[in-house]
């Protein structure tokens, strides 16, 4: 029997362990695998496909909306990493440094980049000379480096894949707009082709990027009510622009300094998708992305006409849907399990007596139904049933979401769910980074974010008591 | 006038400079730009649409034959390089060492990787059981690091972009089956899609890569004679994996090693269309990797239907070709230089008279022909004329290789046309470095490489006059 040493094991229940149960499927679903490298993974075939698909899809809604791809170098000299003092203040604790090439010692150390704002800026400034050249929507696909202490799988790694846009702007209010606009694209994306719901709001003063004049974010709620910040999108106001000496001739023929936005989303939503829709027997993957979105199992495939009719259904199936077929001498049951640990949105069987009747049978991962479907109408009922899945996990995950989101009016209550119910809390603030920090050392939750649609929960800060300003979305997160 | 400060600035002539002209190109045509990391290159929009392109149709062959995409990390531990013997000391005085991460030292130096055999090894070893994992045939896009001394933009850079393909099988004429096949790959690759001819051939033990037991090459020539190692790929035997410890329990039940192939192209691709085809205009691209094949330039844009005929055009054009449009405010005669400068293989030209007539007017780059088209006939027009354009580009470099393709019988012989002929020089070699050394020592060629197709010149080595072995390609190289 094929794969002998590869047996369907059991995974750590959700509900004992969900950390454990995380890099469970990690493994088990062959999306990653460790390396001798402290804090980097090997992204396998399986995980990687998903990468491209997620990549293809925000790709081309970056180019819908003008922006083009660049490439940028992986070193930052130091000198340059320090041209805006915020920026290197937040990123020099854990950057990765090269002191040598070959077998010289360098001059000047260069530093893996963490992200790409200096580069950007020193490249800005040799290509901007006029209004006429504004705006610039640059985006690049790269690794970058962080020196994390504790890293996991695809939601905290040292090195990670990812996009960065880094746009340049003639006025304040047309960047502002641009990171408010890439900030519903980051929704789109999660929401219409991940299914997962996203909170967009503004991340405060505390929380927001090293150099930023303003941080936007999307937040998604995990399966154990803990939150993913999923996406960040930066307004830098001309600060970067002023350090980096980028100006322009304005319409006035004044010399003129340009606005700037980045944004960014990684390899980190992958680690979204699983533990948002993931669940006891596997991995449970959106059909928008999923690298197999149907999967054939012959059944009985020894019998005279079974296989040939499995490809037959995979040869014409692959038109339409990512179809794949296993023909291995595994048994069944064995493929049902493997498939659904990859989270495979649908499994179609077929066997002799299907043939007879000119049916097979399709089974959704997500709920697990079975339909018996008549081979005339097979592409209308999966491409339906792809469609079905994609809501049905979409409501089950917005669900997973309300049922977790609490208010709080006072400290007391707040520290009373925070220690008991994991979820969302909304609560007021009154601005100061004080009651921020009282709230994490107490409760153990940092601010996600001053959500875009506000509530009224009460007049006054859920800390202090002094007079609100905002409703917040605390919790504790990933 | 928008873009007052850029005008078409003439570019070094060829004949005169042509490493002055190839830098100039890659400037003017606005395809990379220089950045404060030395030897690094800013890969602008346009070089970038290049590059996503030749990925594309690459990524695409190599799917189609089984080949899987993954991701490994970016960092090699110091010990893991050195597992393979050979391969370190090839590769340690060319790597960029990270001593630190954040403010504390490593206790392990890593480098910055060069090439990935090692890391995938590691991977393998983990995942490679039985005779059924294999073969496993992974490729991976990413940026790699090479501490050269002296660089230029595509050519040679201290960081590239390339994939790079690393493949395992069960016997060992499997995997030199798959070390030829992807070097057809590459030059289908290069020929069908870059109209440009290689020679494929073997290198020789000097020229071969660090722990490899056999190296494969494609060498295509330049405008100038030169020679462009242009795509590699490496026959490893069982030497890595033994190293590494990857084996698998074979049909018989055996433990076994498998057999390992690596292969890579590079952004030094870009480097070679651009020496290929640019002339003293600029840049002239093939046009199935142009990121523009068709330009569209409104004349006399300010009367009244020009603009909106030639926005009908484009729309049209669109559907199915890369097709754009300048409608700024500079001149018609400055567009035209402009787009003639990125090489732009078919400038299409529309004005009032035009109109009227019911045509418009196409320019080649390639051949400067004017054709003047029906707007009924413009769809078959436009398809027929790229490939036309694809056909002369290969016909011509073709041409340009073997007008600069010489034989040499005797030492003399090659030394004189090495110092007046640029090209290629076919002769014969007795298999000896000695030999090799001495020709690169009295006559400034390397071995390019020992062609699948070989010709018999005479019966002796060019160099020592010893029985010959086989004719080799000697030339001088990039």
């Amino acid at each position: 029997m094929a794969n002998q040493k590869k047996m369907v094991e059991e995974i750590t229940a959700m509900d004992e362990d969900f950390a454990k149960w995380y890099t469970d499927i990690v493994k088990k679903a062959d999306l990653a695998d460790y390396s001798s490298v402290r804090g980097c993974m090997v992204i396998r075939p399986y995980g990687y496909a998903i990468w491209e698909n997620i990549q293809k899809i925000l790709d081309g809604m970056l180019k819908e909306t003008g922006h083009e791809n660049v490439y940028m170098p992986m070193f930052i000299p130091e000198s340059l990493l320090q041209k805006e003092k915020d920026h290197i203040e937040g990123f020099a604790p854990e950057v990765a440094w090269v002191t040598h090439g070959g077998t010289e010692e360098l001059t000047e150390r260069l530093c893996v980049r963490p992200t790409s704002e200096t580069l950007f800026c020193e490249h800005y400034a040799h290509v901007i000379n006029s209004y006429r050249d504004l705006p610039k929507l640059y985006n690049q696909w790269c690794s970058v480096v962080r020196w994390e202490k504790t890293t996991r799988p695809f939601l905290r790694s040292m090195e990670f894949l990812w996009q960065e846009g880094h746009t340049m702007h003639e006025t304040a209010e047309e960047a502002m707009q641009e990171t408010l606009n890439i900030l519903d694209i980051y929704a789109k994306l999660c929401e219409d082709y991940f299914a997962i719901p996203v909170i967009k709001g503004q991340k405060t003063e505390k929380e927001k990027f090293a150099g930023a004049k303003a941080t936007y974010t999307i937040e998604a709620m995990m399966h154990d009510g803990k939150a993913l910040q999923s996406g960040t999108t930066h307004f830098f106001g001309d600060g970067f622009a002023k350090a980096f000496d980028v100006t322009f001739a304005g319409r006035d023929n004044t010399l003129q300094t340009p606005f700037e936005t980045s944004w960014g989303v990684s390899t980190r939503l992958i680690g979204a998708i699983i533990m948002t829709h993931g669940d006891d027997n596997g991995l449970v993957l959106p059909p928008k992305i999923a690298p197999i979105q149907v999967m054939i199992i012959p059944v009985a495939q020894h019998k005279p006409g079974v296989l040939e009719k499995a490809q037959e259904l995979r040869d014409r199936l692959k038109q339409q849907f990512r179809t794949s077929m296993d023909a291995s001498d595994n048994t069944p049951g064995w493929k049902f399990a493997e498939y659904e640990m990859k989270g495979v949105p649908l499994r179609l069987e077929i066997g002799p007596k299907d043939i007879e009747k000119g049916q097979c049978v399709l089974v959704r991962r997500d709920t697990r139904e079975k339909y018996f479907v008549s081979l005339d109408e097979l592409e209308t009922t999966i491409a339906n049933l792809l469609e079905e899945i994609h809501n049905s996990l979409y409501q089950r995950a917005l669900d997973n979401r309300s049922s977790k989101t609490y208010t709080a009016a006072n400290l007391e209550e707040l520290k009373d769910i925070a220690q008991n119910k994991p979820g969302f809390i909304k609560a007021m603030w009154c601005g100061d980074e004080a009651c921020e920090e009282r709230l994490k050392e107490e409760a153990g939750v940092t601010s996600r974010c001053i959500p875009k649609e506000q509530e009224h929960i009460s007049d006054h800060c859920v800390c202090c008591g002094k007079p609100a300003k905002a409703m917040l979305y605390w919790g504790k997160q990933y």
